[in-house]
């Protein structure tokens, strides 16, 4: 099969059937805009693993994927989009870019999740974008960035609960969405510690990249942990 | 009188009546977040004298201002306001940071205009912000957001039409806004060179602090131009 696109975490190939991409999930981490590099040990798989679960949780809960099914260990089958050059991130507490970039603490609860959109461009390092310019330069439409906005919270609120239920509080996340061939959009990407930050309620322990991205050493057990709490079910 | 604060381009004092400021207008100029520094003689009788001029015609149009009126060729008296900590920045046309960081041209005209925020803080170089972030962070609340996106377009509309008459086009400019005791809004800071961008039609010659920016000469020859053209009146 054909690949289409290598990323920093995985390789998009073409599918086995009309309208389908097969996705491959490596083991390799990048951070802070690919200045940071290594490998993973078993990230690629548990990742893989991990994205598929939330993408079927999330199916059930009645939110639109580009999921279609796991193929192997690594790979999942999902449906042709055209990605929405957006990363639509949800924040229920400050951390990481937010906190750096407003001076704030890392881990203040917001009143409200917080709906934030940078453009998906790595020559221009993701910059921050706002609902007026996205709309000026023509980047989304108006009902589209509607749509958007509304699957990400309900994504949030289908999350949190999910990750409360294995005592994991959902801190922040990363989403993409594509354009279905009927213009329709569903979540695309994926959803794994790589895109999310996730703390132990009460011990406050970091499952999730920022464990590669700051040194915090137990990365690949951070992975293996979370995936276990996943696959295991709600406590 | 009492200096209470010095900033890049101006000086504030305690005013001589109760509730007042007085205001001098210096002669440096700064780009680039304080790198790049000069003097540009003149520049601070210019500026007080344009704004001045920009602060009474808005009045009488009905915007309320901090202006009350000028002391002497370098200084303004206006009244005593807490600053929202925002640069408010209204965008006709694509030009400056916005180009450079969403990587556009500059001079796209834009299909209606925005109303950008940035938070005003050297230290942290008035990092860009969204609306959510700026509710979240409680740093204005939902009905002050939204009377100072209308007074910002209003004031747009105004001074556009103002320039036009003056052959020159508004391409973007910063403003400022503070709250009098009673916690009513007021535009407040300056309106000149300095914090707009305008462009000869025709000619598209820069008429600007962009002059200084990017080394294209002509700087004080510049101001001095906007100058004659705002006491000259309407072409």
């Amino acid at each position: 099969m054909e690949k289409l696109y290598e990323g920093k975490a995985k390789i998009i190939y073409s599918g086995p059937e009309e309208g389908t991409y097969r996705v491959y999930y490596k083991d390799d981490a990048t951070a802070f805009n690919g200045q940071k590099r290594a490998q993973i040990p078993g990230k690629g798989e548990i990742n893989n693993r991990i994205s598929s679960e939330l993408f079927r949780y999330l199916a059930e809960h009645g939110i639109p994927t580009h999921f279609i099914r796991e193929l192997s260990g690594r790979e999942m089958l999902v449906r042709q989009v055209e990605i929405v050059p957006l990363e639509v991130i949800v924040r229920n507490r400050t951390a990481g870019t937010f906190s750096k970039r407003y001076g704030v603490e890392e881990g203040l609860s917001l009143p409200r999740p917080l709906v934030e959109f940078s453009l998906k461009n790595d020559a221009l390092g993701d910059p921050l974008i706002y609902d007026e310019a996205l709309l000026g330069l023509g980047l989304v439409g108006e009902a589209e960035l509607g749509r958007i906005k509304g699957l990400a919270l309900q994504i949030n609120a289908l999350l949190k609960d999910y990750f409360a239920q294995r005592n994991l509080e959902l801190i922040d996340f990363k989403l993409e969405f594509g354009r279905l061939p009927d213009g329709s959009l569903v979540l695309a990407d994926e959803i794994s510690p790589d895109t999310m930050r996730l703390w132990e309620f009460g011990s406050q322990k970091k499952l999730d990249k920022d464990r590669f991205r700051r040194d915090l050493g137990g990365v690949e057990e951070a992975y293996r942990e979370v995936l276990r709490r996943v696959i295991g079910g709600a406590a």
